[in-house]
């Protein structure tokens, strides 16, 4: 017997008291000790909360407590089933941690009516496990990615055990399907170790779920097939339950120590079955059993609040009394309302307790990434516009000397993409983490790669997710196209980071930096499917405290913008670069000084000479550039006369006005660029609105012509791409003569010219299946600076 | 021995010749039949296309035309792994499908030629499955929804099997994972049946995938676990495999008869073990072993073209022609390029090649729904903003008469949250479906409801794609914020059917319709998790020709909306509707009116007496409607002179140009409604920058002053909710006097008085928990019109 009969006391009874202030959360705003009769003022008015699932957390947290103190293990919970929130926040109240960050909600009477006024409540907190909540690293609202934080939470962190309680409800979505796969990708040596507790209490809202309704044995072998050792705890007898639970949580962590010991001194390579427990308890288990003649415990009508009554209907009102008195709280708070020391003492101290671990605070933990100078990196630009790189190829080298500088605290996701965006050359120091079977011809694969490849962008995105905060550093990367997959997780990450930056007690975690490459304007041979620069609309929604959109145009650039990105905290990073062999524009001082102002004149392609220009081109993006600068040598070869600017924008927020984004430009600055009078023509990586919606405020906005992706795409050549959005050079400088007055009969000649170009590419490129030669070879014509 | 010699020999060389010409697409653009030597100039310039995939999908097809034969099967198929595009127009082209379907691509060495030239070519086809391949109803680009397609052709198609390539790449994916649950919702009775068919060729483009990598016993009780009987072929000789893959097939098509024999006659209610394949071949199948030395087939460098010096490098050259000359293509097609009759002889003919099956180009299938008529449903409205009615409570009551009415092909999806959403009227005439265990006390589940709940938007969301694009109905509900788990979905589906539109031979097929509800400004009581608008700006960006959005200010409206989009074509329509009681503004009579113009002056709430306004307040969604009337009602209180106008957008594209939208209006409706002087106060449901995308050319759009939802959001209550974002009427009647020119002292007044109201409500709120009872209760002034 593992627990012996006080032990499972003491368990049972700090399991009441943390159910006892779930529900006091639920309902109360006073008389929280129940040391008068409940009278219906005290209950709240508006009654919200999920019950539930409420008593299953507290159960597991209960346990977890017990073998972490009888183990010293270094433990955090993630709570999948997040709606349980009243439970998250009773046991940080019960283990002190909830009055050590929240001062005023003291571990009292007078702190225990805060506590439940607060919850749900204007002003208070929210009913989902949150930033708020003291030690999650899980939001509880969108639902499906608890057990790819949990995975990101345990990589590299070779002491950490990760209790991750999934939800069946949960347990349908697709991400939480896939991530059972993690198991082939922790390794037994390096990493920590996740415990999956399955908790079937059988019903979401208004259904039962599909786990809790196949057979036992069909529910075993699938968790089998996902790599695990199921055990199984059921019941709904508090003592029967208490002791099977104790005796599967001892079971599991010794096969984890066992698994651990195995490969870390035996030098076991085999992946292990890791043990993972299976827990079947009533939803809303030691809630009303009925009401209004329906039945309640253990059904779906347990979900959310189960009698709702409770101001207006004294049935009901005794119904909630008499069920709070069932956790007799007499015996569990003493007479000032503090736990009695028995409960005190249940749980483990300081940073052990799952509340208060650094981890599920990672930036208590967060070092600096040991950063190469980027400068190392440069490509040679003799002249701009002259001679080629692969930008990402070359990002690859930094971030290979990133990877062998940071060996335990940087991973670089991506689905199964890391080479074909031409980061391989990180692959000269580490590999694909891989431990599942490998063979001979196999391509860097290993169980403790720093490189994580799954063709599910869920994953790389929870995981990485999971990774930050618990304190590391990382970036995502991706096909442009397919970074849409997880826009419900970025918004998810986004309003965390948002809501962590206003909690004193939350501390600065790495920025989830993104590189989308294989971008809309190079996915010409994957077609239609695969062209699609909208994720960059996503993020503009999200706070300008936390987001970030970059546009290096070419490989220096892209070094800068990455070392910067690299170095920052809290935000959401995205940049989008090119792959492909591309001109290169700027020195690496030169590249410095751009990406740090953000936006700037290009002068060695401008011919106004610091005077009113004609005419503005501005560009975002490597390709609008390549096509603004060949279009701005056209018009600087057959119309001399006219005045071209040329503004290339890295960093997009700089567009916005300065009163709603920290990087935007004050209206001054804004027309120094643009001018508030000479049309601008503005080539854009993405959809062209999305260039409006950032400046329709600025003076210059109603000379402003933005050319992007339209959604025009097919099969087709690089240069036909362009042309299908009207975004080639040859209409750029249609563009500019159709909006720049009084150009006369060459500049009428020139456009007739240009629309022959456009047709003859178009007809090159049918006949032929490529690009002209012309177009695809063109350099900026004039050598030096 | 299912197969006898002959049987065999001609499956073989069936196969031969889909790989063939699947090579041949990929690398040649002239001499098709090897008739003499092949040259660097027979070769494309640019090599693209996957071929790793395409000899499974080869062989696959060829079985299963077998089958179809042997039992005159009504049968598509799904190809997962789409990339294998040249094997789906190979197939299509031998079956003579591809000539009748594009005349000028012959079935003969001329018109192969061209199917060769225009594969992935400038003006050709795309190199993954996509619309213009006959056969699919799945979108080959973006992996992990073909299972989902496959249950959502199935569903309500008794007579139907669908074969479902699934790739073993793809199965990493998180809606791929969670699809294989499907089988907890397919009716053997009333439904058609899948056969999956995981293809486990061992590769991604750089990696080994999961499933091919655990040892089989595991991965056969994972397929167990998901509820399947597996049966394994596996082999890398053609005749072995062949007769394995013929007695697998036989023995599944064996069982799927008898499940269904047995629910259709005997009226078993069981949930079945549905027999599935597991497919174990190598990667680029009788591809080149070796290239440079280094290994290819059954490697992923097999997955794109396997040989790529062709045009430059001789022995490159050697090697792709005895490539192809392995196929013995002599034997394969007649002098003229004809396939020999054997080949023509093999595949079933007209409707039951899967190539032409009209399940597989829906629209020839789909029959106009029986809609009752929705005016029977209006709520009574004997005077604007008086009284309430629950909006989505009342579509529900139209959508129970739909599906009475519609018994076999329309029907509802949603995560769980039908009832939630208070459509629950639907339950009168169906149930969920549900084919997993049932326990007393369930809430309406059968195997054969026509509601579906899977807490996974993916599920929906792929479900419905298949169901609509084989030729049926359908509704996805959804809270709002969640939507955006399937955005990356939605864009492949807005792309599908504006690639569709263009292809003379794809019919129409319903549009599918989301109906997004407990949306942002009612979900302060899940907190700022739960709330996002910004699918429409997702929604946004795809091709004006596709996509529909309406926001419906009430009842009625939403009754008229709704009517429209059921019964529209090849559209996704999004439908924004509150579910809580929110007030009535419009008869049935004016709904139709107001929502046949999509916009227009609300006269009664304003008291411009068709003269130019001092003002204009625009509104669109139910809550910024409300909001805006209640400031109506305080300027029109306490600063009569004040001439305000009220217009209410309905359907959103109204407000773009008529040049980039076929809804938008004309620069001088647009005028005529806003004025081209007059400040305008537009309170929108959504992302504020919206509007001013869609409205940033119009005359009036410097005076344009939007309100919406900020990313500010927490819990709290509703009005705290827009009180936060400054969308509240208080705020609202702030910015009309901070707008307006010489209202004078009164004026400066009011506007004190407005941000008290402010104060007072907050304080209130923080106080009582809820709202003012003012605020809540409010009602537009005036009775009657």
């Amino acid at each position: 017997m593992t627990l012996n009969d006080d032990e499972l006391k003491r368990l049972d009874a700090y399991w009441r008291a943390a159910n006892y202030l779930s529900v006091g959360q639920i309902y109360l705003m006073a008389n929280p000790l129940l040391r008068e009769p409940l009278r219906p003022e005290h209950v709240k008015p508006r009654l919200l909360g999920h019950w539930g699932t409420s008593p299953g957390l507290n159960l597991c947290h209960a346990h977890l407590n017990r073998v972490i103190k009888a183990r010293d293990l270094n433990m955090i919970m993630v709570v999948g089933p997040g709606h349980g929130g009243p439970a998250a926040v009773a046991n940080a109240w019960l283990e002190g941690t909830y009055t050590e960050l929240y001062p005023h909600v003291t571990r009292d009477a007078r702190g225990m009516e805060r506590l439940f006024r607060q919850f749900s409540f204007p002003g208070g907190v929210p009913s989902h496990v949150a930033p708020e909540t003291p030690g999650s690293i899980h939001e509880g609202g969108e639902l499906g990615y608890s057990l790819a934080h949990a995975y990101g939470a345990a990589f590299d962190n070779p002491d950490l055990v990760v209790a991750c309680v999934v939800g069946d409800g949960e347990s349908e979505t697709g991400p939480l399907a896939a991530s059972w796969h993690s198991t082939k990708f922790v390794d037994p040596a390096g990493d920590g170790a996740v415990l999956p507790i399955l908790h079937l209490n059988g019903y979401k809202i208004a259904n039962p779920t599909i786990p809790a309704r196949i057979p036992e044995d069909e529910l075993l072998r699938l968790l089998e097939g996902y790599g695990h050792r199921p055990i199984v705890v059921a019941g709904d007898e508090p003592a029967a339950v208490h002791r099977a639970l104790a005796a599967a949580l001892d079971d599991a962590l010794d096969e984890i120590a066992a698994i651990q010991r195995r490969a870390r001194e035996d030098g076991a390579t085999d992946r292990p079955r890791w043990p993972m427990i299976v827990l079947r308890t009533p939803k809303g288990w030691t809630g009303p059993k009925e009401v209004d003649g329906l039945p309640v415990e253990g059904t779906w009508r347990a979900h959310q609040v189960p009698v709702t009554g409770v101001r207006t209907d004294p049935g009901h009102l005794a119904l909630l009394e008499d069920w709070l008195r069932s956790y007799l709280p007499d015996e569990l708070f003493d007479a000032d309302g503090v736990p009695v020391p028995e409960l005190r003492e249940l749980p483990p101290s300081g940073t052990r307790r799952m509340t208060a671990s650094p981890h599920a605070n990672g930036g208590l933990l967060l070092r600096d990434l040991e950063l190469p100078d980027f400068h190392a990196y440069a490509v040679e630009v003799a002249s701009p516009g002259r001679a080629t790189a692969e930008a990402t190829r070359v990002l690859g080298a930094l971030l290979r000397d990133v990877i062998a500088a940071n060996p335990d605290d940087f991973r670089i996701m991506g689905p199964d993409e890391t080479a074909s965006n031409r980061l391989q050359a990180v692959f000269d120091v580490t590999d694909r983490a891989w431990n599942a079977a490998r063979l001979p011809g196999d391509d860097h694969l290993a169980a403790h790669g720093r490189v994580m490849e799954v063709l599910s962008e869920h994953l790389c995105q929870g995981w990485l997710e999971g990774y930050l905060l618990t304190g590391r550093h990382g970036l995502f990367n991706c096909y442009e196209a397919f970074i849409h997959i997880v826009d419900a997780m970025f918004n998810q990450h986004a309003k965390w980071l948002e809501t962590s930056r206003a909690i004193p007690w939350r501390r600065p975690v790495a920025s989830l930096n993104y590189l989308l490459t294989s971008h809309v304007w190079r996915q010409d041979h994957n077609g239609f499917s695969h062209q699609d620069p909208g994720f960059l609309d996503v993020v503009m929604n999200k706070s300008p405290e936390v987001v970030r959109v970059y546009l290096p145009p070419d490989a220096n650039t892209l070094l800068s913008v990455a070392d910067h990105c690299l170095r920052s905290r809290d935000y959401v990073n995205v940049i989008v670069a090119g792959k492909q062999p591309a001109l290169t524009y700027l020195t690496m001082d030169e590249a410095v000084r751009h990406c740090t102002r953000g936006i700037g004149i290009w002068e060695w392609a401008s011919n106004d000479e610091g005077l009113d220009p004609d005419v503005v081109l501005a560009c975002a993006g490597d390709i609008p550039t390549l096509e603004t600068l060949a279009a701005v040598s056209l018009l600087r070869e057959h119309l001399p006369e006219l005045k071209v600017r040329v503004v290339n924008v890295v960093d997009l927020m700089r567009l916005q006005p300065d009163t709603e984004h920290p990087h935007g430009l004050s209206d001054r600055e804004f027309d120094t660029l643009f001018t508030t009078d000479r049309p601008i023509i503005f080539a854009f990586h993405g959809y062209p609105w999305l260039i409006h919606r950032l400046t329709y405020r600025r003076h210059g906005h109603h000379n402003l012509h933005v050319r992007g992706y339209k959604e025009r795409g097919t099969t087709t050549t690089p240069f036909d791409m362009v042309m299908l959005n009207d975004l080639d050079r040859f209409h750029l400088v249609m563009d500019v003569i159709d909006r720049v007055d009084g150009l006369g009969g060459r500049a009428a000649h020139l456009r007739q010219r240009m629309a022959d170009e456009r047709l003859r590419a178009r007809a090159h490129t049918r006949l032929h299946g490529e690009d002209p030669a012309a177009v695809r070879d063109w350099t900026w014509p004039e050598a030096g600076r």
